[in-house]
Order: structure tokens, then sequence, then C-alpha cells
């Protein structure tokens, strides 16, 4: 069984000219109220969404992505789909030249998840 | 001497589909209430169970994986055992890309023992 | 869209001898007491500014750093561009060996940022 | 100058079958409550040894290696010594396929001291 | 401008036979109750110093290692200078197989500085 | 201006007999899931909710109570209000002996705020 | 509704002559491996049950409090039940000067829950 | 000498109706990223300010409470005078039935202080 | 059963003049190094032991009250008794104007026990 | 035997005008890095005083308490007669309306101690 996706149309990513291209360097951020809906159970979920990238043409505006991930609040989706969605939501829009997404999940039945992807 | 290793035969992981057998990644689960018997003192003992692994195939699913876990709960199984065991049934049933798993138990006799078994 | 970087232009870092240049080392610097003003919303941002490097013929001397970092107070400069810029000035004055610059900045709209930048 | 190692002659580490000779996986032990007395000046020191093996046809038994370190608490052994004579009772039994010692001790006037050995 | 080195004439640092120089190993020493004076203000300045080496021949014995950290009290000198005359001194006594030598210091002026020197 | 605290008219909260009604003892309880939304900005808030209380002659059922909580989710309601309405609801079911509810708001603009109500 | 309290009937609490009885002392005792079985899901409940008191002639034998407590692993029985019942153990054996007696579990469906009783 | 605590003249805390002024509960707010100006040095002074209060008929808005203590950052003002100035402001403004205001700053020239003002 | 209280017959804690009889002042030591032995099982104990006293016409020297703690080493003796022991030491000699001791034993077969006697 | 106290004879607390002598309010100073000599062994000694009050007509002016408590670092003087010293010293000084001293000091001979005194 596979857990549904559903399309969270409206989430816009704005991204903003990266003011040093001519280096590689990092940027880590960190979203401690990620909350979205089980799809099993219905019930909350929340997490600590982590996106550390290297970035190339484009650094990601911290307001529009605090916006996009509020999005996901009532919608029912699995951790390990949260976690690969929004790292191909980033991947595709800023084209980055590092990428990581960390789901890093509270406890479900006593069962603690953390997803983590990487290019 | 050898400590026994009984058959827990009513467990039954079930497996869902990796919605994203892509690419790699990496799945976290740590599960702080395990508990079984010591097989020389009959004692209980207590773990955290951690489950580190990269999905090809199949993801585990979570509820399923609690109850496979408590069913140790009246076994007789050494610390060494435990581990392995719960790593070969997790590779038998899931055939991940890469697999760990870690048994960090309480301290008996005021010694704390953490077994760590990997592909 | 880019952030705009003002000039800063009265900021002097002080550099000494590099009393041991026969050998490389290690000089970690913390300063946890940054604060900017963001381009955007004008509110004022709180970062600890990190400066790692090894010395090659200069050090730098401490209060030209905390007076030089303390300029920043009353200026609108993003995370990413403070940051860097940090970077290049430091590089520029010391020539080291090695450099790497991190801004731990406090949360906004509850997203955290840290920035690194490295030779 | 060399510290003395007394004869521990009683000490036997109780060896059992590895439940799974045919991988590599790690037994990481913690005690922390190992005591001998020092070589100079007479007084107790207190220290946390840490064994971390791999194993290759035994392991060892916890209770044995509980009552084996219980054996230093009337010894008078430096530091250094004591790690070293650990590590090589551990390796004489057991023959593993890894192994490290760590003995963490307690400061004495005011100087902390941790002793790793390792194969 | 280069921080002065004021000679430490009777620091003698005793040493004792390595009681297991066959084997590489590794000794870890940290004294948290290091002081000496800015050479610039005269105020005093507060350091942990870790001592980390592998031994050949010889072996530090503590006393005297605290008791030459303790003759740097009423001296001026630089937190550079510091530690890279620990790290000499040290090196020239014991020629050990590996040194590192890390002062970390307390903040000054609200800027916290480590130094860090190893073969 | 007043916060408008809209009804969450399905909110039952089920209660049990309290099981030793002979004796004043304290049941503490701690919910660290809470979410709403602002009334002001309609971003949402996240508190952790504990409920402490002598029970007379009944208890609180804690799944009835968590999905009490739950309902929040989609309200548009302030710290203060959250807070007295839960004590509220919670004294008019429950008819304590003593009743505290603390709603425990993560940083909203960088202000933390903690809400405390009691008999 | 009330949670059914299962007789453990064989549960012998030893004591022993307080050496002390002269004066007025308190003992607490902490104990983190209790683990039960919830009597409406049937799932296992964990916590750390702490015992303070004043002993008046008796104190209790802690390995008898220990498997006192373990005989609880396969009980159905409420948190509320499971701190009373220890509580009235207690005092009827050891009818202390004082005594308080708490149940600190872990979470259940994200709802963590302490019990405490006194005299 | 007494340290001068210039006009803010443009702070202007916004207060809202008590939304439940029939019981006293209380209000904990902490702000961690206060900053003004040391009137003897010029240095920036950094500090938490803490607000707990039982209001009346007003609560204070946070979004203002927030802009007001902003609006010290380029104030030369004491530790002091700026704990009891909010204090004064925010007495005169709510006029609460409870009221402490705790300015928590962070250490200068290596001496920490904490000023606790309450009615 | 009573635990024995073997006679530590060589323990002279000396005493010095109080500097400042004229007021009232406490004096907390923690001494983390206590061991003993086991009345029931030979096997060792560990402890921290407080000492809080409010002086009259005496003080303790340190290194005397560490040489008596030490003689504890190779005693059987309780956790109870132990406690009340250095209490009643403790009191004869110095004749505080208050006193209090705590015995902080670390775990035995997983129960954890404080005692603590005061005036 | 009573420990010498010597004469630190150009210690001068510089006090400043309350600036809110209409109300009580407290002002709590720590400083970490107070160093001693041990009057018995000569050895330094290190620790961290804290100072709470409730001023009167004066506050002390951080500066000269950090150069008052910095004389001390060459002086024999015992835990016990530093800390009152210091209180002796404040409470003439400065005439507050309430006072308290804290002499917390690091470990000698693994024993800790801390001294307070308070009017």
């Amino acid at each position: 069984m596979k857990y549904g996706e559903k399309n969270i149309s409206k989430a816009t990513l704005e991204k903003w000219d990266n003011p040093h291209p001519e280096r590689d360097y990092t940027i880590e951020i960190s979203f401690s109220e990620f909350t979205c809906l089980c799809p099993r159970s219905g019930y909350p979920d929340f997490a600590t969404i982590k996106v550390n990238y290297v970035p190339d043409k484009y650094i990601v505006e911290l307001k529009s992505l605090k916006l996009y991930l509020n999005k996901f609040r009532n919608q029912h989706i699995s951790h390990e789909s949260a976690a690969n969605q929004i790292f191909n939501d980033l991947k595709k829009s800023l084209k980055p030249r590092h990428l990581e997404v960390i789901g890093d999940f509270n406890p479900r039945g006593n069962v603690k998840t953390v997803i983590r992807v990487s290019l």
C-alpha cells in the first residue's frame, strides 16, 4: 500500500537571487512547527523540518518557505511522503548545488521517526 | 554457553510500498519501550531499539513494528540475540538497501550494554 | 531580488603578527551578541558569529573584531550577506591559510537559519 | 619511574559462545563504578570503564566482567596501567575482531584524565 | 605587534616511563583552572587547557603538569602564545608520537576564543 | 478589543469514576501538541497544555481529553482565552477539588507567553 | 466506569527494623523500570515509581520492593489505581510517619500523566 | 552618580480587554532579544526581559510590547533603570493586580546582573 | 533485621575555629566519591554525601572530612546507617547550630535511594 | 586554628545613587572568575561569587566590584573567610536593605564547598 500525496497547489516558494553565487556556502534552515494529518488515523502529526542546501542562482525567501510549510496543516500525508515532497519542491524551485531535507517527527504510538532525503 | 532464542512465531511485520523508490533516503526509527526477560536471571530487561534503514521496495508500517517489538515482552532472550533477531527479521521482510539495528539496554548490575548490528 | 549590502566604511580590523607562523594552528572565535536589522521588515536580527581560522602572517586583534561586528547594529543586511561580508573582510585583512565564518541566527517567524561560509 | 601493576590473580572473565559469529557487530559496555588506589598517594581513584568490541567466537559474560572490574578496588595501580591491563586481559580471553578500552577517570588535583587503548 | 612571552624558568615537567610503549594509546588530560594575565589590559584570563597525546617513551606526571600550569598565574601572555608555549614545552619534554594542546579561554569583551595546536 | 471565543460544541470530555475518592491525590497531565490559530494574524500557534487537579468524584478519560484538545486545531482563539476555556470546561465537567491549567505557548514574534489559571 | 484492580496476591514487601527510629529522617526511592498493562487497550504502560517516606519502626528491604513492583508487569491496571495500590500496600506494611508515592508514566497517545498520592 | 533615563516618548503599549477579569490568573511573558546601550561605555548591552502579571481590566497586546521593548535599542540606559522603567510603564498602562519585571542581562566585564522589580 | 554498624574507630574529624561565629551562615559540602560495601551482598555501593550546616564554634577541616569519609571504603554498612552515622559523628564533633546530611546512592538492582537526615 | 585574613587595603568599592530608592527591588550579581590562594596548601582556589541585594541609597558600580574581587587573586584566605569578608565590605559600603553573598568554590581534594552569608 502507498500513502496518498495530495496536491498542495497553492504552495509558492518565492526565490531571491543568491547574493554570493561565486562561492559554495551552506544555508541551514530549521522549522520546528510543522504539522500535518496522518493518512491512516486522521490524527495530527508534528515535526521539525530541516532544510540544508548550497545555493546556486537562488535562495529561498524565508517567509514564503514558512507559508509553504504551513499549507501541510490540513493535508493527510505520511512521514515519508512529506519529507520527499518538500525535497522535490525545493529542488525544482531552487536547483541548488546540494540539498538535504530532514523530517524529524514526534513519536506516534511511542515510535519516533526521522526521514532524511538528500541529493 | 549460548543464550536460547525462542520462536516469536506470531510476529508479523507489515510492509508498505516505498512511495519514493527512485532515490536513496534514510528512515530512522526509535522505540524506547522495549522490554524482554533475562535468560539467566529471569528478571526484566529494558532497552531502546533503534532501526535505521534505506528502503528499497518496502517500508515497514510503524504500528506493526511496535506490535512486533511488544511481543518480546515475555520472551527470555539475551541482549545480543534480541538485537540480532530484530535485524534478521527486518532484513528478511524489507530487503532494504541498508539496515542498522541498535539495542541500547538499561544497566544491569550497574553494567550498561549497547549492541549495534548493521549490513 | 537581492538584499542590499551597505558600506560599513569605518570598520577597521586590527591585525597583529602571528606569534607562531612556523606551524598551522587553529583559532576559533565566538561572538554571541551580533545584531543587525532585517532589510525587509526593518526589525532587529540577532546571531552568534563564529570565526575559525588558521593564521598565516597575522592574527586578528579581538577588541577590534568586536568593534567591527558591533558596527552592523544599525545596518540593514540579510543573513546571507552578513556572513559573506564578514568572511570577505576577514579574508582580505588576514589572508589566513584557512577561514570559516558561521552566522547562527535566532529564529525569525519561527524559522531558524545558519549560514556557513568557508575557503 | 614506572607504576607497579599488581597481579589480580583470581580475575576470571567468563566467556560465552557468540550467538551470531557469522557477522561483525559491536558490543559497547560501560561500567561507571570502577575504583582503585593511586600508587603514589594511596588515595582512591574512580573511573568509568568502557569496553567496545566486535566479538569473534566469544562474548564476555557481564556479571563476570563486573566481578573482574570490582577486583581492582584495593589494587594500587596507575590510570595508564589499569586501562592497558583491562585491555590485555580482555584481548587474551576473547580474542575479539576489534577491541577498545577507555578509562575515563575522575579529576585528581583538578586534573582529569582519559586513557584510550585500542587494537 | 607581537605579544611577549616571558620566561617561565622554573617550570619542570616531570616525566615517567611509559608502562606500555609497545602500543599506541591515547592519554587525554583536562585542566579547567588555568589562569594568566592579559598582556594588553593586565586583567586575568581563564581557560581550560586540554592535552591529548600518544606517549612514546615517557608519560607526564600529573602533579608536575598541574604545578607547571599553575606557574602561568602571574605571567602576562596572550591566548595564542600560552597554547603554543605549552605545546612546545610538552613536545620537548615528552617527544610524544602525537600531541595536541587546546586552550579554551573564557570570553573577554564577550568574545570567546579557543586555540588548537597539534603535530 | 477582546478576542473571540468560538464555540467548540462537539467537545465531549468523558469522565470516569475516581477509583480512590476517599483521599486527596493529584493527577498531572501534560499534552505537548496543542495547536490553534491566532485570532489576529491567522497563523498557527503551538503550546503545551498542562492540567493538574485533585479529583473528587470523577477523573477525566485521557483519550477524550486528547480529542477535546485536538478540536482547537482550526479555532481562532487567543492564548488567554484558550487557557481559560480549557479551565472552564474541565471545571464544569469534573468539579474537581483543585484545578490548575497552564498554557505554555511557543514564541510568537520572539515573545514567549505562559498562561496559568487555577482555583 | 472504574478500572479493575486485580489482586496481586503474592506481593510480599519485606520489612526490616529501622536502625534509627529515634529521629525523623527521609528515605527517597526511585524505580525507573515499572511496567504494567493498560486496562483499556491492553498495551504496555511504563513509569518511574518514586516512594518517599519517613520510617517509624520499619524500613522496606529494597530487593523485595523491586520484586513487588515487578509483579505488576502482566497486570491490567490504570495509572491512578497503580499509584494508589502501591501507596496502600506500603502504608499497611510499614506504617510510616510520612509516605508519598508518585507514578510518573510515559506518554500514551502523546499525553503524559503523573499521579501523586501522599498522607 | 545616577544613570540618565532618556525619554522614550513614542513607546505606546497597546492594551486589550482582559477576556476573563472574573478571576485571578497569571500571564508570563519572556522576550530574549532586548538590547540597549551602556550609559558609561556606550557599548551594547543584551538582556532577556521577563514580565509576569495578574491582569485586572487589561492585558498587554504582545506585538506592541515587542515594539515598545525594541525602542530601547539605541537608548543609553543602565540595567537598573531599564528594568524599573519597564515596570513603571507597564504598571501605569495596565494597572495590573500583580506585576513583576525581571531584566536578566548578559555578562559585562565577566559580571552578570539580574534586576527584579515587583509590586 | 537490623544492618550492622561497624566501629570506624580511627575516624578523626579535625575541627577549626569558626572565623565568624558572630553570625549564622551556611556551609554546604559535597563529596561525590563515597563508597562502602553492601552488608547483604558484599558488593560495593557508591554515593554522593552532602553535608550542610550552620557552624557554631567550629568548622570541619575539609581534608580530615575527606579522610573520614574514605574510611567507609571497606566497611559493610547499609545506606540508612551510613547517612545516620555520618550525621551523628558530625553533630558530636561540631555541635553545629544546624546540620543536614544527605546520602545520594547510585542505583542497586535498578533501585535508587536517597537518605536525608537533619536536625 | 583560624585562617588569617589579610588586609586588602586598596579595595575601593565605588557606589552610585540608587535610581529608584522609592521601592524595594533586587539586584543579583554573579562573578564566575574569582580566585584566591589556599592558606594551608598555597594552591589556587577558584569560585563563583554571587551577590544578591536590595539597595537602599546606593548601588555598587560593577567595574569597581570586579576590580575589588580581582584583588583576592594573590591573597591567602579560606573559603569561609573570603565569603564573610566580601559580605562585610559590601554591607559597610552599601548599607543595603538586604544582602546575601555566596561563595561557590570548585572542588578541592574532590570536596566541593559553598558558603552562604546573609543578613
